[in-house]
């Protein structure tokens, strides 16, 4: 078989290789030369294209601006701030050298560090942006006035990880990471949990994905946050995936990088922060949470093409003629907005352009044969399954906007309905564990909030409480811990996750 | 002098003051704790924004496709093409440690690269991606239905300088490198042409910056490249500054990666390439070409704000009055798409509010007090002056869209006139050497050919062949070498440069 006719291991046999294999077919990555770090192809990086346009959107609309600081940060920087150190120092990659020498490698010219470059101070990777940003907010701070100060930036980070899978987790990923400044406690708060809420309206209007928003346990918080709040999403074999995280951080980088304001009553006060972000790993979460044993499906929001219409001819005459037709259809969707394209190529079979579409997730094909040239109309397939229909020409942009809509409306409520069949509730830690084994999914239990007992679960069932949601938090009145028989404090989801 | 009123040096007294002053003033950038790598705040960062949004619309527009390729390079990639590891072996920030250790730094808790965790092989930060990029082209083509390759990446690159400026020369920086493969010859030598042609018309209709397009000497020439491209531009201290560049690479890194294709003749050939790119430098380029004494000037098409809205009241009843009147105007202004800002400040003087508009360059600035409400008008100033003049509230939106155009319009015509002004022609070298230092400019001159005595013209007069002019090399018919008197194979301009 060639590189483009591999077949797509099935989710039920292997749920990794099917997810591979889904990447592989629907050319969205490859595998770099280096350890962990990959390529994203065209087709995977405009999925990402089409996220980060509507997110930078939607934080422009809640009054943020973007900027961009340096990816090398010193090294001594890290160690400012106690557990952010703790949490990212074994995973950071080190500069060390400036330049290259020529030498001799096995006899043949190759080049090594130059001894005589040797930094006096090694610089780090920025594995994330805090350290090197409060150090410039120090400067950038001094009244109220300059408050706050709500910031994003678009950036590579890299954090060495020793177990990597494509867009999930890789030692260089691209995301976004908001760092905002606030006079007081409550503002920062409250933008922690406005960033939340962006995330969630992003990830089930966009991406057709609905999340939980909650509270991390100190065991899953980000490392110098005093609460990490974030979206959850249930993957197609039920386990959790963190889609997004926004921190509050307090007042320790204000601390660690001493960053103060003279407040409206005069006195000097540390600074208050957050800090907010999602990543690459929304790519894959979309491509977990909807694609199929045929390929890739995407929600009509991110495919990069939305429609592809398939000409079908016999003989030359009656290709131009369809294919003016075709393009007629084309140029009134492209009017509207719509990302379509012509599949024009003669050297493959019907059946073949279909599938390749298929694989890579395009959500809606037209198909156009000489009777429906004849009935003014296009044959419309959906890749999410149903019947094929007809769609008359005149007025096909509106229905095809239509028939999008609801493709996208469809893939939330079925990923809503398979997220809610696979949420169990569950008093007894027993129960839980027989349970998670022979069906997975995720578990709404009564729970004391104990870092000690989390570990232990983890590692007796490879669970860990993925958070505290947000709403339901109320019905914890009266209840034990179904792990202790302790007082419960929290409804906490436990589950398996990426 | 507080931080926002510091003076802005002028460009008589020191021109390379004045636009640190001018960056300073207009809160573009600042310098960031690693050396040579800055921190381009938001006000800077908008304008590259700006400038990326309109480039990738024409990169798109011309059938490329954005995709991204790892930051992480394996040293032994760069010495695969002799001239490219000559060119940037010396610049390379080189990654030898993945892990950080807790230790003792004078006594006080620290980090230090963790020696268990050295790399075998060490990674260098991309200072530019043939490298990688083409060895993942090995895997992507097979066949020349699998040609062109017409890809694009958005990212930050590291190349060590020594001596930098911010925006014009620093240590990482931002831009776009396109890389595209071609079955033959001619299609890649077209397609580094048409991408020289996309970035002239983007600086002349986006940045209002006339350039020169025309061809680099070998001394000038990227390293790997047969041939470089270049489009030049002139600052008003008279330097050039080379503004982007498309290299036709040859077929020199598909033989470095054994990069090949069968063709539909049946015989493997080697793949034709090209690579293209612009950067964060063309912030400082519109900045230098365009500001004055007094700080920032923008071309209205890429002002973050292109119209700010004064409003001057006396006492709160008027304050309502006139803030309802100017947010009415801003409304109008927005529904068309113009970036306006009302500045609502009450606790600064107006002269005070226009000084700092003006220090970050906002092309137009309209003024509302009790008298222009009455008058149902708005007063108008340009950043680029002229008299002041009112303009009628009842058609406010298209009265202002030409007023930017006009603006726009004039800034091309008058940094083109600086341009005609101060492009001289020569014939001798003793002449050049003495205009060049009595008043600096362009000379465009017969010329040989020749690297060694180009090196030469270097030392003695820091001047070097910007390029070969596209258009007007066949005046060069029968003339001699301004330095040698040798037959002139090409009409060369010679400048400063940055």
């Amino acid at each position: 078989m060639s590189r483009h006719e591999q077949s797509i291991t099935s989710r039920e046999t292997d749920y990794s290789e099917w997810y591979l294999d889904v990447l592989k077919a629907g050319q969205l990555f490859d595998y770099s030369p280096v350890k962990g770090c990959m390529v994203i192809r065209p087709h995977g990086f405009a999925i990402w294209e089409a996220m980060k346009d509507d997110l930078d959107r939607r934080f422009k609309e809640t009054g943020h601006v973007n900027a961009y600081f340096p990816l090398l940060i010193p090294m001594s920087f890290l160690s400012k701030e106690a557990e952010h150190v703790e949490g990212f120092a074994k995973e950071c990659a080190v500069v060390t050298h400036h330049r290259l020498r020529a030498c001799e490698i096995d006899g043949k010219p190759g080049v090594e560090p130059d001894p005589t470059s040797k930094l006096e101070e090694p610089l780090v990777l920025r594995p994330t942006s805090e350290t090197i940003i409060w150090n410039m907010y120090r400067d950038w701070i001094s009244g109220h006035r300059d408050l706050p100060i709500l910031i994003n930036q678009w950036a590579n980070v890299v954090r060495w990880e020793m177990k990597t899978r494509p867009f999930l987790r890789t030692t260089e990923f691209l995301w976004q990471e908001g760092h905002t400044a606030h006079a007081t406690q409550d503002e920062a708060v409250e933008e922690t949990v406005k960033m939340l809420g962006v995330y969630a309206d992003f990830a089930e209007e966009i991406m057709a994905i609905p999340v939980v928003k909650g509270v991390k346990t100190a065991n899953e918080r980000f490392a110098g946050a005093l609460d990490t709040y974030c979206i959850e999403a249930m993957m197609q074999n039920g386990w959790a995936l963190q889609a997004g995280t926004s921190h509050f951080l307090g007042q320790n980088f204000a601390k660690a990088f001493d960053v103060t304001f003279q407040d409206a009553d005069g006195e000097r006060k540390h600074v208050w922060a957050t800090s907010w972000g999602v990543s690459t790993r929304l790519v894959g979460a979309v491509i977990m949470a909807h694609s199929d044993d045929t390929g890739l499906v995407l929600p009509p929001k991110l495919a990069p093409i939305q429609v592809v219409i398939t000409p079908i001819w016999k003989g030359e005459a009656q290709r131009d003629e369809l294919l003016d037709y075709a393009y007629g259809v084309r140029d009134e969707l492209k009017a509207v907005g719509i990302r379509v394209q012509v599949d024009t190529r003669d050297n493959m079979k019907p059946g073949a352009k279909y599938f390749e579409w298929e694989r890579k997730g395009v959500p809606l094909r037209l198909e156009v044969g000489p009777r429906d040239m004849q009935k003014e109309s296009v044959f419309a397939a959906r890749r999410i399954g149903g019947k094929k229909f007809p769609i008359p020409v005149a007025g096909v942009a509106a229905r095809v906007q239509e028939v999008l809509a609801e493709i996208q409306q469809e893939m939330l409520d079925k990923a809503l309905a398979f997220r809610q069949e696979r949420t169990y509730r569950c008093d007894s830690y027993d129960e839980f564990q027989g349970l998670l084994e022979s069906q997975g999914g995720w578990y709404l239990v009564p729970w004391c909030d104990d870092s000690e007992q989390e570990d232990i679960i983890k590692a007796e069932t490879r669970a860990t409480v993925r958070c505290y949601p947000l709403e339901g938090q109320e019905e914890i009145e009266g209840k034990v811990c179904f792990k202790t028989g302790k007082p419960a404090t929290h409804m906490a989801i436990f589950a398996r996750s990426y």
